[in-house]
């Protein structure tokens, strides 16, 4: 692995992203370079989903095999380890190889996430005790829920190094964004430039839904033609007067 | 293709329809030979389902390619003018070929189908601000949340032809019934007589659902013998004389 | 088949595994030596799990064939004999292959099982109705909702005897536990002592959570470490007291 | 389960069947009105098919479970059993419910059904020694290869009663025809018929399929017309004739 | 649909081509900005590839439904015609939805697209009579054999136009190539330069694997530093010298 | 991860194994606690097996995106290093999340891991170049031959260290086996223990077998009963003597 020194992302980006979704975000990825950003499979725990935005630290997983449970592997403490590890305003994402048919933790872990000031915590593996993790107001998002406890199926490895998760590399750092449409993830230094314009694209997207929702046509609206972006610019530069 | 005039469904069996579901549609779609009317994997889109029931308009996709971005084939407009064509009480129905890859519209769009009167939407591939379109009126299904923008995954080619969706045949005229359970498809020419029989056995299922739920048993009472048929004819008749 | 002597579960055992959940249960089973009790993909009906504990009743169906629609096999009439033997407070579990393409019941069916007294309802197959049966009291979970009638994918073969659902065995008199997580399998030989000792599982869990809410680090806490583990029974004592 | 008297089929009708394949018999079938004949990813072990027809013989396994590991269960004794009692020019179907995560038998079970004269063997789970046994003379067809031993997944419970094998419905003494399309179920009581339908079929086929390879159009050769079934019936009675 | 004109392809191209491979024309076409070229599970029917190239043209099939079957459809003729249109040399590529369930296609039909002078048949569905179609000239590249006729699942719509085919866009007169690694598109209009861009790749990897073979390090060789490159095409001079 | 020193297997424990195979190797594993073990869905390249033993050498990849390909992170180096740095005799096993939209390595790095002595390649993603890769002496499974290069999905971020390959974990120096039941995982500090047993069962299996296969019973010999067992026992002694 290389030691490409991690970008670190300015507060106020998260702030400014937390004000966007992940389906506006996406497409300034796209413009951006970056095609492989969606976790695939991984869903809000509980039938609504509660935003979030936070820097990732990572947990890996292997396979469970019954030799690694040998106390000088020291699965378990590694397994703490990342949830005390975890920075807070930080997202703790694990690396469960997509394999559901065990938990990567339960509501205790949780709770200590939350409680440090996780700002969630995402797995493309099960999560345990689901309905009352579903009630906390921590934003978790998994494949599925599964009541398994993780020796079943996972080893933890290591912490705070790059993974893959649901497909897309998550890097130390990289910011971490999830709401009712998935989740994503947002290479740490582009941040900066992906919150500003996506910031822009919210406030164009809903000048023109404005439009539409009060009966305009899509056309010269969506996508906005350039009378219709002059337009736009004109109230954005209102907007800006009247804060 | 062939050129089999396409049957125009009457509004007063759409409003028939509107008061079954997809479950006794499906029971009377069988007895009039048709097996495979179940869109697979199509699911409402939030946590509960909108009952929908309307004509279908068409929208079909071909698998994304960076040429076909080339104006010339005209993708972006295509799928603009599939929305601004979907006729008022129609449902649109887009053949994403089960690939949730990325989005096949997004809020805007369904806002103004929503605004022109559209009666639904129906994918078999990924929906885009799916929060924010579960909160809407307009009833929504679809394979799956997703928040890449149409590019990534899909070009959109035609509307208003002969499609599949979720692996059945949807000719435009047909009827697009979704709840709960999930969305059917109902062949425009065999609508009326479907409504008329969907009609009688939601009637009878009340009457037979009544007696079970006082702790009637099912012998006799499900599937009803010859007196309890008689008893649901006679009680028929009482409640179309009080009408 | 062999001939082993069913146990029947105390009704105390049940009442206790009521108050515990699939997450503490899975792990008790797993120290008692049962691996694979997890039934695979088989979700609550509707957004929110409703509780369930009750000794299984089973009813295995074989794939639907024209033929076997002959009233020489009883298809209909083992399938309705299935809810009608189901004694009051047992769960009846459906093998249904893993197939959704097709229900295994309907409201009507599934009014009678609760009017009947039974705990609740398992399949890994497909739901009809599902809408109308999420807002009934009894706890249902399945593989999907799905409209098509039963005759379309399954023929119902016989009732009482060992199945396999969900990719997991379950031998009449097992009791079925299901909420939020999914669906397990509690051999009957182990119920009560598994019931006892989830029951403790239950209360240390609480006495962790209670400190890590509060504020206290994983580490000696959970796991418990000796300390930990002391101050938890005399904490367990004096509640005994208490009562 | 019903008692309607299991049909046997005639050697004759067995050995007419040898000369067609599953293509030709599933288009009979299916005029037959029997639509859901073929196992689902059911496939010949080895890179090449050899050709199998015979009655079926069924063993069904429920899920491993470690208690049911108990000899009161007869597991072992059960799965032996069941290669002993497969007729010589049987077929042996097993019900492994599509889980290929283990072995249903291995090099010294099939060897020994095919000392005995069996036809076949056929799984929808996994087979171990998948090398030796292709080299076998024997037909196997199984979803996979796969070398774990049998308890690791499966618990043999009972054999000569209806199963399920790759979503379809199998009834002993059923015939079972496999090739390189793979594996289907002919029922018993139209065997016959279909043998004959099949005959002709095969004859007609071969017929056209000589006229295209030299050179023919498809127009009035494929599906026959009036005068192309003229001249296929006048050649088949000439070859009746040199018989 | 746009109009764009499309390309044809000149046959030195293709000739060029036929000596070059899926792999390396993956690469090629990657450089030039497509990324989704290849098909999803479509494999050579039988255990070895033969290799194919030609120019694509089309068939597209939606799901089968029984009122469908109305000759006023035309399916079967659209479908004979499909072949009976395909142009000497080219490959007909078939759009079954990734839907194995039925064939599309079977020998007569082969020999039909083999005796015109086809140069291959591609399909993302199912074919039957796959074994005596392994043993014909013809390369065949499908996503399974499937025995049962083409209406159990397929209605034939159209022939001629874009479809897509495994998850890949494909447009008549795109190159369709195939080999033990898979089926790729590679778009018309690029089709000179990726074939130009192919031989030389090709060249210089058999330079390179000529010393990997002979012991040489992948240092400086793999990929090749820029004194590699030199003796490349020093090498490259004294070959076209030679000929 | 712990620092559990890694045990080395004796050449005498390979070359034993290499007298065995899959199917044995599981059974005895099962045995000394080892459930999960074979890789799923990993397979042979081409339609043959050749058989496999070596001690593994591990590379990972994580999911590839475009900020990655940037020289300091030295994907394409770690890439190369990996086939550099597998040791004479050695299996090289390739963790890729089980994703084959991609290749993990094509024949020039495959000629060159067998010109240095390697054992054998793993990989559960895909292989490019199949074709030709299938012609070499070199064993060679992978999830599926799959065209495009790494980089469309794969980027190479470490080796030597612990890793999952097809849901099985793999320490470097574990033994790799592989045949065409698929390939297991049989940990280092077992290995001599595992050869002994293997070599033991096999004896017994082939003794069994011959009698099977000369017409006896199972009953009595398989499994073999204690008189089987001395007649075992006696046969294996007479064959040391003769050795």
């Amino acid at each position: 692995m290389g030691t490409l020194p991690l970008a670190s992302v300015d507060a106020a980006v998260i702030e400014s992203l937390k004000k966007s979704n992940t389906a506006t975000v996406c497409s300034v990825l796209l413009r951006a370079g970056f095609r492989n950003v969606l976790m695939k499979d991984v869903r809000p725990l509980g039938p609504y989903a509660k935003p979030m935005v936070g820097p990732a630290y990572t947990l890996r997983f292997i396979p469970a095999r019954e030799d690694l449970e040998d106390p000088a592997w020291r699965s378990s403490e590694i397994h703490r380890e990342a949830f005390e590890a975890t920075p807070s305003g930080h997202v703790l994402v694990m690396d469960c190889r997509s394999d559901t048919s065990a938990a990567c933790c339960g509501d205790i872990l949780v709770s200590r996430l939350m409680v440090r000031g996780g700002a969630g915590l995402v797995s493309d593996g099960g999560i345990r005790d689901s309905g009352m993790i579903a009630t906390m107001d921590l934003p978790v998002f998994a494949q599925a829920a599964s009541p398994p406890v993780m020796r079943v199926a996972h080893c933890a490895l290591e912490h705070g190094r790059p993974i893959g998760c649901g497909g897309v590399a998550v890097i130390p750092g990289d910011l971490i964004m999830g709401d009712a449409d998935g989740v994503i993830v947002i290479p740490a230094q582009v941040a900066a430039q992906v919150a500003a314009e996506a910031f822009k694209k919210d406030a164009q997207d809903a000048f023109v839904a404005r439009r539409i929702l009060g009966g305009a046509s899509l056309s010269g609206n969506f996508p906005p033609n350039a009378q219709t972006l002059r337009e736009f610019e004109a109230y954005l530069a209102t907007q800006a007067k009247s804060i």
